[in-house]
């Protein structure tokens, strides 16, 4: 349950945007320049960075949802963002996004560990430095979603309600971050 | 050195909006009403929690930054600040912001450890629902910031230019979270 009264019909972030639109519109409009908004990296691959990181975080609620965007933009390659989460090292994925991913994994364990050398890989692998500053910012604003969801202990569907974690990863990928009216 | 070309005459977070204002002006967004708009919480405890959370990260940009900030809030009482950051259960602060710093504190490390426990100790210290998510939501976001200046490795004045953070809490406080032009 909830820590705070949050509306009972909705889940994670969006509830609590429901309750505080005024944080809510700011984190929204966020989730929307840097997944949906003009990036050298697509949309899948910045939801699969996202899915990443909240995987690393044990956020259920930000890992199930942004997964299911990532598997929407990928279309039928569905596995693939199983196989990344699983082992991103040997996952039908570029080197490029490989190195991104390794950048977003130590910002997420602790920033000051990402080094000029792992920078340097990332443009070995064709890496521009904005590709590089949005899977660092990619990373450290999932840290954030991820400890504002859990740290309330807002709701999610279960597991393995596979019909409603589609649709909201459908609803993600076609309509972008509009938060709650 | 940063790890992307940011303007070298600015500082931390200041010079990733200047490089990328689109992302930019949700973050500023952000901090300003989370740390200047309505709260039950006065903005000098909003940026001692700020402060906390970048300690607790090391994040020293950050931590200096806001502590230099709620130092200017709670004018003369300047060793409250350094109190806190130093151990803060002794610190001469309410028994509500101590029980808020501890969510914080939990929030910062695994934030699925926040328990119902938690909230209620907050509560019995007069501790609203707002107070509790302010406090968690600052947690978070500054769990973002710290992220995003160390992992890109943006520069900071030194450790002892005190004057150079005394002038910048001073701005913070006096005019805001407004990004660079």
């Amino acid at each position: 349950m909830p820590h705070i009264p949050v509306p009972d019909n909705l889940y994670g972030i969006r509830s609590l945007a429901a309750w505080r639109p005024e944080t809510g519109k700011p984190l929204y409009e966020l989730a929307e320049v840097l997944l949906r908004g003009h990036s050298p990296l697509s949309s899948a691959e910045r939801e699969l960075i996202a899915a990443f990181v909240s995987h690393k975080n044990d956020c259920f609620y930000c890992m199930s949802s942004h997964a299911a965007a990532a598997r929407y933009w990928y279309k039928d390659e569905k596995q693939t963002v199983d196989l990344v989460l699983d082992d991103y090292m040997n996952a039908p994925i570029s080197e490029k996004l490989k190195s991104l991913l390794t950048i977003a994994g130590k910002v997420q364990r602790d920033a000051r560990t990402v080094l000029t050398e792992d920078v340097e890989k990332a443009k070995q692998h064709g890496a521009t430095d904005r590709d590089v500053h949005d899977a660092v910012l990619i990373a450290a604003v999932f840290c954030m979603y991820n400890r504002y969801v859990d740290g309330l202990a807002t709701i999610a569907p279960a597991a393995d309600d596979y019909k409603a974690w589609e649709e909201m990863g459908k609803r993600m990928g076609s309509k972008g971050y509009i938060p709650p009216r």
